[in-house]
């Protein structure tokens, strides 16, 4: 049993941490916390939650999950800071950066503290809201975990219980190997998508282009139809390493430039069986 | 009535073709030609053709289809223009890439033949190779048909009656074109997935790191584990589009490089929102 669980942010992911907290039976109440009037509402009348709640109302509560945009999180922290808390509270969050979330909570806090459990869901839905919201969304997915040292264990006992109960699988690894893989592997992809979908609208001046796009470009621009503004604040609290992914792409792409030039069936031929290979190795039946 | 096909290259839009002319009951007699023999026994067990043949029966038959990779049709070509054909012969093709169809037309014969109608059918699967053909492969969807001004009107009669039997959607542009919208909406998204996952793979340091790619990372690269061979041919011909896209894609991710540098939220959110609103306003529905 988790006791009494406030949610901050009634959005996709919040809405699905309370479901899966109200499906497994491990919670005394839910109550939750937005600046939208109306995702709260909505979350009273989907019983996805017991009961709106107020700052002051986190004083006696046991757990704390943070589950707004990355872009709103310093914000959140500087409130949070500023409430008293039961001693024995336990606080994590969902942000899809983890050093800038560290770096909110040092910013509010003075230092992170150690009742403070940083964690990541990868889970996700094109819709967002919290009508969107599912029980089921974190099952056989991955949740990365990503503790200080000062971190106490209990909390990050308590953090790993609780998303095992939503049925996802727990990863552990320090905040900038999490930001890097992340960046990789989801920040990127998403410019990438965009940047592609955004010149072909601006600057090819094929009235019909995307009519005669094929299955192909549909699920590789799918990203680019996500949320601007939630990408716009992952971008910025990823900078560093996003830069850094950037130009090695770049550079990849002017050195793919250079052997297309040359005709280089061989050096073309390697890249794509490469890839290929990659990903068939970790993406069985498609 | 059709008479008598005969496509070379057997496998998934030559088989494909060859089961939706079946099925329509449009042809007296499907023969193939293939240097894969396999192909060829495979695709007369599975009853998709009535019978195989050599070089010499193309002496008799109506309609040829030209169905074998792009970086095969100049050989192809060659083997044809050294055949006497009927006078009332129509050819036609499925290559990716236009203006090197007809260029290798016009190397073989001199000048492109006025029976030959180039089409690229915007159709296929993950799955190659005759035993993944299906007769409703062309159903709904493009073909594109680029004839030229001394292609023969009857020729171009037949080959868009052939194509609207499969149930696909005829149009029609010049070569040019086709290869610059193929080349945006497909040539290009092709390259960008190879070059992420082959980067992924080689320059990144985290072993497990696509075990923690999401579904929106396993879409961007669904076309990374295509075909190495037929893409280097593709890439290869239609060089010259594909390499003033990279170029311009390259400088693209220069300019976001820059405003993220600069962390100009504004000018990133309006790249995003470009990107969304034009893919949303395309593909409705997800």
């Amino acid at each position: 049993m988790f006791g009494t669980v406030a949610i901050i942010g009634m959005g996709l992911i919040g809405g699905s941490m309370a479901k899966a907290l109200k499906k497994a039976k491990v919670v005394r109440q839910i109550i939750a916390i937005d600046a939208d009037k109306n995702a709260l509402n909505q979350a009273l009348e989907l019983g996805v939650i017991d009961a709106v709640a107020d700052w002051e109302a986190l004083r006696t509560v046991d757990i704390i999950i943070l589950a707004v945009p990355v872009g709103a999180v310093f914000e959140v922290c500087r409130k949070l800071a500023a409430q008293p808390l039961k001693p024995s509270v336990v606080i994590t969050d969902v942000g899809s950066t983890k050093a800038s979330v560290l770096s909110a909570f040092e910013q509010a806090y003075g230092t992170v503290p150690a009742y403070f459990v940083p964690a990541h869901p990868i889970a996700g839905r094109e819709k967002s809201g919290v009508s969107a919201a599912c029980a089921e969304l974190f099952q056989h997915r991955k949740v990365i975990i990503t503790p200080l040292e000062q971190t106490d264990d209990r909390a990050l006992g308590v953090v790993c219980r609780l998303w095992h109960t939503t049925g996802a699988f727990i990863s552990q690894m320090p905040p900038q190997t999490h930001d890097e893989i992340l960046g990789a592997t989801s920040h990127l992809p998403h410019v990438l998508a965009y940047l592609l979908v955004d010149m072909l609208e601006s600057d090819l001046h094929h009235e019909a282009i995307f009519s005669y796009a094929a299955g192909g470009f549909r699920d590789f621009t799918r990203i680019a139809s996500s949320s601007p503004v939630m990408w716009r604040d992952i971008c910025i609290n990823n900078r560093e390493v996003l830069l850094e992914l950037l130009a090695t792409y770049r550079q990849r792409v002017d050195a793919f430039e250079t052997i297309l030039h040359q005709h280089d069936t061989a050096a073309i031929e390697a890249v794509f069986q490469r890839a290929k290979a990659a990903r068939d190795a970790h993406f069985e039946q498609d």
